[in-house]
């Protein structure tokens, strides 16, 4: 990845699985800005769909995401616990325990996946949770697609240079959603944007992009300043009409709440950063029952949904980033031509 | 507080207690910026001393910082508790738990230090964990000092500047030592710099100083960039000869542990960013049993200085922000002068 960068302006609509699908990613493409379809939630029918609207929409390069954890062993008995936890809220909602599916929700990139980007060759691929394996990196790599993946650490980002990838993502604390971090599971290894940035910026020759905390044109202005190639983002978005961000979720990114962000487990099993609500509250940020990732988000889901239905964001993953306050409800290329202010004169 | 700022400089040598004392200050002032004296761990006798040095050496203004919490109830029975907890240590490094003090280490900003204000009337006087009661901040500012306090959120911004501060530091997550948060102590309420910054330049209407994770030209450059009034930078300082920075401290600093470093309560009771060593990894960053700050820090004193004759920082508080990494064995004059760099052109 040289300059000019992949996009007119180099800046990426950051992946957000659960809140976008090719709607949203058009869009931003077609302001001139790298829009993403974030895949990890899809099954490869599904993303071979979303992947034919998107290339419908805009002929402009864009970027697809995927994560590449390690699917959990089955693990019953935790998840029957975490289930037992939850009890008392499935009652109160009167959602039904018997509803709660088995199974890993989110599946790794895998061949399947694989196949599906080999049919539709898109400009950019990017992973988190470090990169898939060898066989399959060189798969995508033959498409002639860049690779990206995120950084939580220095040494994570040296670690993915070393696997040959096209641009490092330095992901700050502030990020929302879900931290991407693969060598270490140890938060306080972790870092803010604005000391992280220019470390990775410092140990790697390879183009950085950053991410997190970054939601206005001085943002952008800022990380420009301390040397990445392009920003990633992705709260700004939320309020966008393109985004499928449900209507609870808007009406909490507009409000005070906005500003009290936590990274907790309850969601998935994995640490990810969501407005402060009721079941983080009461479970607290980390509960040790949680099961792995992402068997966790099972118990959740007819929880949250019966919940929803009442009108309560109670049980929710309400994902946003610490600078959810700069969020705007105005379309997709209005956001990024506003976000790409801060992009002249800096780099 | 109007432009120029108080210094020819737009940057702030963050008051560091324990680390510094006039001579770090005088050569910070006489390179053009604003240095800083803390006196939270101070006598009165002692803080004037310092500042009759401080002025001897630089007739330019200075800053003097203190701390403003509560002191707490005397706690005997935590206290030792606390002890018993740390006994194992003290018997491998053969400290005498006899030796441990009793009562508050340090103390708030009280009708003496006022004293000592009135008759040194330095141009700067910074607060921490909020400020202190209203007649006293009379006092201070009658003598016609400017009046700086640390906010963690933007509600801290708020309180803050109705009770009429002239500035704001906006305290980002990445600094290192204690955070100044006092109307909350959850620390997910807390951001980091790049995050925090824009949203209180937003919120108040006085200069805002940014803080915490910036410790490079680029760093400033880009706070500036975000609207900050001004820098205030603490860790660059660290391996300064004028600092008086432990040799094990400076051994640390300048090694990969640098690298490493996160929120702890063992060493005072108050939440602090240091470099993670032996004592957090074994009890844990927050153990349950530490006293209130600042009493948990008595039982550190003679562990740490034991271990310390033989070599070990294992139970020393290492304090450091999240860029350490930058720190430069160099003058003080010499680091401002590098840091200034990042002034030129961005405001």
């Amino acid at each position: 990845m040289t300059k000019p960068f992949i996009s007119r302006l180099p800046l990426i609509q950051a992946p957000m699985a659960g809140v976008q699908d090719w709607r949203l990613a058009a869009a931003v493409c077609e302001a001139g800005a790298l829009g993403s379809l974030p895949a990890g939630m899809l099954a490869p029918a599904q993303l071979a769909e979303q992947l034919d609207q998107l290339q419908q929409a805009t002929a402009r390069p864009y970027n697809v995401n995927f994560f590449c954890h390690t699917t959990p062993a089955a693990a019953p008995h935790r998840e029957r616990e975490w289930a037992e936890l939850l009890a008392p809220y499935y009652r109160e909602v009167g959602a039904d325990p018997a509803a709660i599916p088995t199974g890993p929700s989110r599946k790794p990139f895998d061949e399947d996946c694989a196949s599906v980007i080999e049919q539709f060759r898109p400009a950019v691929v990017s992973f988190h949770y470090g990169l898939p394996a060898t066989a399959l990196l060189d798969r995508v790599r033959a498409t002639g697609a860049r690779i990206l993946s995120s950084a939580t650490t220095v040494d994570e980002a040296r670690w993915l240079q070393q696997q040959g990838i096209d641009a490092v993502i330095a992901q700050g604390l502030e990020a929302g959603g879900h931290r991407g971090h693969f060598l270490s599971d140890d938060l306080t290894l972790q870092q803010g944007t604005l000391s992280l940035l220019p470390q990775i910026v410092e140990a790697v020759t390879v183009p950085v992009i950053a991410a997190g905390g970054i939601a206005t044109p001085a943002g952008v202005h800022a990380a420009l300043t301390l040397g990445a190639t392009a920003v990633q983002i992705g709260t700004a978005y939320l309020l966008a009409p393109e985004a499928t961000t449900r209507a609870l979720h808007r009406e909490w990114l507009a409000s005070p709440r906005a500003r009290h962000t936590a990274l907790t487990t309850v969601f998935s099993g994995r640490p990810a950063r969501g407005m402060v609500n009721r079941l983080m509250e009461e479970l607290g940020c980390f509960p040790v029952q949680a099961p792995e990732f992402p068997l966790a988000g099972n118990a959740n889901g007819p929880l949250r949904a019966a919940a929803e239905a009442m009108g309560s964001a109670d049980f929710s993953p309400l994902w946003a980033g610490q600078f959810a306050t700069a969020c705007r409800n105005a379309p997709a290329a209005d956001i990024t031509h506003w976000l790409a202010e801060g992009c002249s004169g800096s780099n």
